[in-house]
């Protein structure tokens, strides 16, 4: 069974794109916010956008089930107030539930969580909650900087993010990192935000080596094959070692995973060489930032399934990356 | 002959620090700024910070010559104002030319610049006169963002940076993008900032080919191998293509060049065996980010050359990004 544990849903009718608009608009009036409920997207259109894309092209690559979250870019938590995110995480995780229910045995939920600059956690400790009751979810994504650039909450190694860590061990569920879009109009959000974010989060996190003593259970997915940190990893290994103490490597394995969305072969290869396999996850971030037919390879861009198999791994290791070790950190899948 | 085209001088007498830590005091204070030349650095201070340090690691790895510039993380852009700026840059750039007249053959001297958020270029184009008058540099580093994190000067592609595009090819200097601390607590600088720094001003040229259009000679390096871009060179490529127009390829090679600071032997070969030959120039970042043994290879982390030369590149090859394109990307080397 080949799992991909990364993708969003990002070919959504239209609808989904206008209820946000407003949604938006109503809160930048003053206005009362439109009730969740009140988005018009039929089990048809849903069908008919999940069937014809993410469904298709799972079937066209021989991926059985995708872990599916709401589109990252979207999740826009620096736009609005707690109250803008609270709803729009409902809405969005929603449909992902109805996705989940209407293809047996594709897809399993990952939520969005109703982040917020300065509102705390709460919000999204409740719709933890109500997205497990609601026929269950197997992960979340959460986002280290909701501000979209500008690092206003502290840093995921702070205590700040305890009550998090808390819920999810309870409920075992992993946490993605994933910000949003960038707020800051310089800074391209797939191209440097995504990437900053996973290598700044996986830092803030291999820094504060408490936070896996505290919450032995807690995992971490770094997507996009880790941001920078498997290309830097001597330079990450001797940041850490000029802190004393334990390794990078005692530090973060076993607790903190990359997945294979990296576009370049050979750097997907480097990937799989340099960081052990037990910590690789396969994903493909389909539909995602890049989704065109790579010319060097006459192949799309994510077909990273593609480059795997041509590395001739061991079976085992095969196996691992794409199906055990997903069963693993995400224990709810089975 | 081996030339290293990232050098910091980061070992200088304590003075330095001491001088810096008086004029932001002034500063802060309202008070006049300490004058440039109060700063009581002697000839024989620097030659024995520099001797014992960075020559002597020179002489043991085989380095002849090392492009050196102030150190990076204590530029400090997003501290003071324009004039704080102005007159720090005015030291740090007089220190590094005095050890290249310490040092004959040794060192070419590489400026920073006077930048400071929202002050607009007049000065730094001041300084890169004022510091060529005096005795010449080979190059000069520029912070894409002097906020420290914040992004809030126009990107790379933008016109705001043309008058510096023309006096650098005027005097055939090419620019290193480098960034300064982290304003951001949460935000490690050389672990985080510095490699998002490299990616992101990458991406903002790549998305405006204008630039070297309208400035066909200008020169870019970008540090730390590229920060992320290499590994992710796929993504890059699709989300270039995805731009419609000349490919990643056809923006940016010839302008844009990659240093080889990657401190996991493994990524560095993929760095070389990813970007084309010509594009690659040796470096070290000596004394930089990481300055430990790394108990895999049993050498320092920057010990780069070592793995360069484990790589067993073609002569020419080897020869060319140790050397010649050194010679070539600097002009004013020769």
């Amino acid at each position: 069974m080949i799992i991909d544990i990364h993708g969003h849903f990002t070919t959504g009718p239209a609808e989904i794109e206008d209820w946000r608009r407003r949604q938006l608009a109503a809160g930048a009036a003053g206005e009362a916010l439109p009730d969740p409920t009140s988005i018009a997207v039929s089990d048809d259109d849903l069908r008919e956008a999940v069937g014809s894309n993410q469904v298709a092209r799972m079937d066209e690559r021989g991926i059985d089930v995708t872990l599916i979250s709401p589109r990252a870019s979207r999740m826009g938590h620096h736009l609005g107030d707690g109250a803008t995110s609270r709803d729009w995480a409902r809405v969005c995780n929603h449909l992902i539930s109805r996705i989940r229910d209407l293809f047996p045995g594709r897809f399993h939920a990952v939520a969005m969580l109703p982040q917020s600059p300065g509102v705390g956690l709460d919000e999204s400790l409740a719709e933890i909650d109500r997205a497990h009751a609601e026929g269950g979810i197997v992960g979340v994504n959460v986002n280290p900087d909701p501000s979209g650039g500008h690092w206003t909450e502290p840093g995921l190694g702070e205590k700040y993010w305890y009550p998090l860590w808390e819920k999810l061990c309870d409920l075992q569920l992993p946490a993605m990192v994933h910000v949003s879009a960038s707020a800051i109009p310089s800074v391209h959000a797939e191209g440097a935000f995504y990437l900053h974010a996973d290598t700044t989060a996986f830092l803030q996190l291999a820094s504060a080596p408490q936070v896996f003593t505290d919450f032995p259970d807690l995992k971490i997915v770094v997507p996009h094959g880790g941001g920078a940190v498997p290309y830097h990893w001597g330079r990450f290994r001797g940041l850490i070692q000029a802190q004393g103490g334990a390794s990078l490597e005692e530090r973060v394995f076993g607790n903190v995973f990359f997945d294979t969305c990296v576009y370049e072969p050979a750097g997907l290869a480097h990937l799989v060489r340099t960081i052990p396999t037990s910590s690789i996850l396969f994903a493909s971030e389909t539909f995602g930032a890049v989704r065109g037919i790579d010319p060097v390879t006459g192949r799309a861009f994510d077909e990273t399934l593609t480059v795997l198999r041509g590395l001739d791994l061991p079976e085992e290791d095969f196996a691992a990356i794409t199906e055990l070790n997903a069963k693993s950190v995400y224990p709810r899948i089975a």
